[in-house]
């Protein structure tokens, strides 16, 4: 039964990836995540798993009589594969960290996936909004109604000096980690991107290349996140991101505007033989076909390109990854077998859009 | 009127490119071109103007009368310009040394530059036939029956002992020079290119890149010649190049089984890439574009692509040389705008056909 809810689960991609949004163009998605701990438990890594076993039954006793939760499939990820904890982690259901350490964690999520919760991960609870576009106020006030409803039932780890105490110092005070993943083609080309990141790094935001630690920038895909959580309230957090994504976008903007008329010639080129590549490779590794959906993804944006669109890009985006493909493809794949695969995959989604 | 048919003659490219022949997934044409010169007359080298003028008269004169010259066009080289010489030495009508020196130089050409004839250029007389594929026998036939017919009207320089005599060393005998265009990227890929055209050169054949003298090798075009003209009549030289040329064909056949056998995906790959480039992209210079053509022609060989066919690709590659896109496109253009107009080109071609 869980086995057929999480196939169901997992055979299409998130709904909200389709969605658009505002400044779909540049904005990808808004993620915003809320770190919680149950009053008087140990917390995750220090605990045993008899003490898991119950904060996780606790938590998701209370998930199920939240009202923001309904609809909602639940997920023992002792009972998952590896391949499963792999596909929910390239969707950014559960972190990579739980791929590995999955005894006793647990994962509800709503149907559509814009909300989720991650159960005995670093915390005993990690409530886990998306919106498609940039929506900060959106994602936070989905992941903070189901903040109040949980808080009905369980009774939160909460400093009146240091406000919600979490199992990692980072996090602690509002517990809240918001991010936006944006596409600056425009700040790579005319090198101004190390500008923007030293100035966002400059009021405490992190940039880094998309898709998480470790991996290098691929396809001009950023993550802005905020570092800060303690000294500054939620909203602050939300308002002070929400406008300091909007000066980068603006800046990328004007980046694009620059290169449109300083060399069209080249940039359109540039994004067309993206196109074509797409269209017509029979092998495509990963990092080369982001940079590609990439540059279509600026061809699109600067209304070039009008034969696919933003959602169709933000999908590939998800299902050209090494798990995804496998899936698609219901077999297991090596690298090589991946990289045709991918490019059949794009090719017939190209195609049939 | 002069001028006029000139025109005519270069709007559209030369018919023969489109008539496929034998071999012509591997061979785009073969040429045969005999040296002649009058007996009694300097050498065009060593010759003032008013004997090359009374030269390039009789030899018009006889060529008017010769029934292989019927529908032909006669150019004073004296009466066109620069870039029409230009034009004329990208169809390979002309040689790069009468683009510049053209004073008292004339050229004949038949409707559909199957044959034509230059006048004063090295030799008095420079009789040059055409065929598309591996066709080294109509080729000979063609230009020999011309030469025939111009025997009865001219007293051509000829000795007993060496055959025809001619104004540079190299051609004196046969005053037969056998070439063909072969494509080679099977060879190039797999790396026996070297070999074989060492192998070519010890039986005195000549190899080289694509397009004449100076010019790198593009596109995996070469060039396979005679070099000796001297003690080997003009059959034995025929049938020993038609032998070796085969061989070589053989070689690139296999070696494009192999490449198949051993890189499928890899193959396939390169050449859905080059299609997609060249459908798409909006900049392109000579090279590169020789480049993708060449493998999109190895596409066509092999099957895989069914959307374009061989003529076109070698109408295309006349057409995308600097003068005749210039030519095309009724304007003088400098390097830049001219590659822009050649990707606007091939897109055109390639999304007609």
């Amino acid at each position: 039964m869980k086995q057929k809810q999480l196939q169901t689960l997992l055979k299409s991609p998130a709904t909200w990836l389709s969605e658009g949004g505002e400044e779909s163009e540049l904005v990808l998605s808004t993620r915003v995540r809320l770190a919680r701990n149950i009053e008087g438990r140990t917390f995750t890594h220090c605990a045993e798993a008899s003490e898991l076993e119950s904060v996780r039954a606790e938590a998701r006793d209370a998930l199920e009589q939240a009202a923001s939760m309904k609809d909602s499939v639940y997920l023992d990820m002792n009972e998952t594969t590896d391949r499963e904890r792999l596909i929910l982690s390239e969707r950014r259901l559960i972190s990579q960290d739980m791929v590995k350490r999955f005894n006793n964690r647990g994962l509800v999520v709503l149907r559509g996936e814009k909300l989720s919760v991650m159960l005995n991960e670093e915390d005993h609870l990690r409530l886990q909004s998306f919106e498609a576009g940039l929506a900060l106020n959106e994602a936070f006030d989905r992941v903070s109604r189901l903040d109040d409803e949980l808080d009905g039932s369980l009774e939160f780890a909460f400093s009146d000096q240091f406000g919600y105490l979490t199992a990692c110092a980072t996090n602690v005070g509002t517990g809240l980690r918001v991010s936006a993943m944006v596409h600056l083609p425009g700040l790579v080309q005319n090198g101004d991107i190390r500008k923007v990141s030293d100035g966002l790094r400059h009021v405490r935001l992190n940039v880094r290349g998309s898709y998480g630690e470790g991996s290098g920038v691929a396809g001009n895909f950023f993550q802005i996140s905020n570092s800060i959580t303690l000294g500054l309230s939620e909203s602050d957090t939300i308002m002070n991101m929400d406008a300091h994504i909007r000066k980068v976008l603006e800046f990328e903007k004007n980046a694009r505007k620059s290169l449109l008329k300083e060399a069209r010639s080249l940039l359109e080129d540039k994004i067309w033989r993206a196109y074509g590549t797409l269209r017509n490779a029979r092998v495509l590794d990963s990092r080369e076909a982001m940079g590609l959906i990439s540059a279509v993804r600026l061809g699109v944006g600067l209304g070039l390109i009008t034969d696919t669109g933003l959602s169709d890009l933000n999908e590939m985006l998800i299902m050209i990854q090494p798990m995804h493909l496998q899936m698609l493809y219901e077999k297991v794949m090596g690298p090589d077998e991946r990289d045709r695969s991918r490019a059949d995959y794009i090719r017939s989604r190209l195609k049939a859009s």
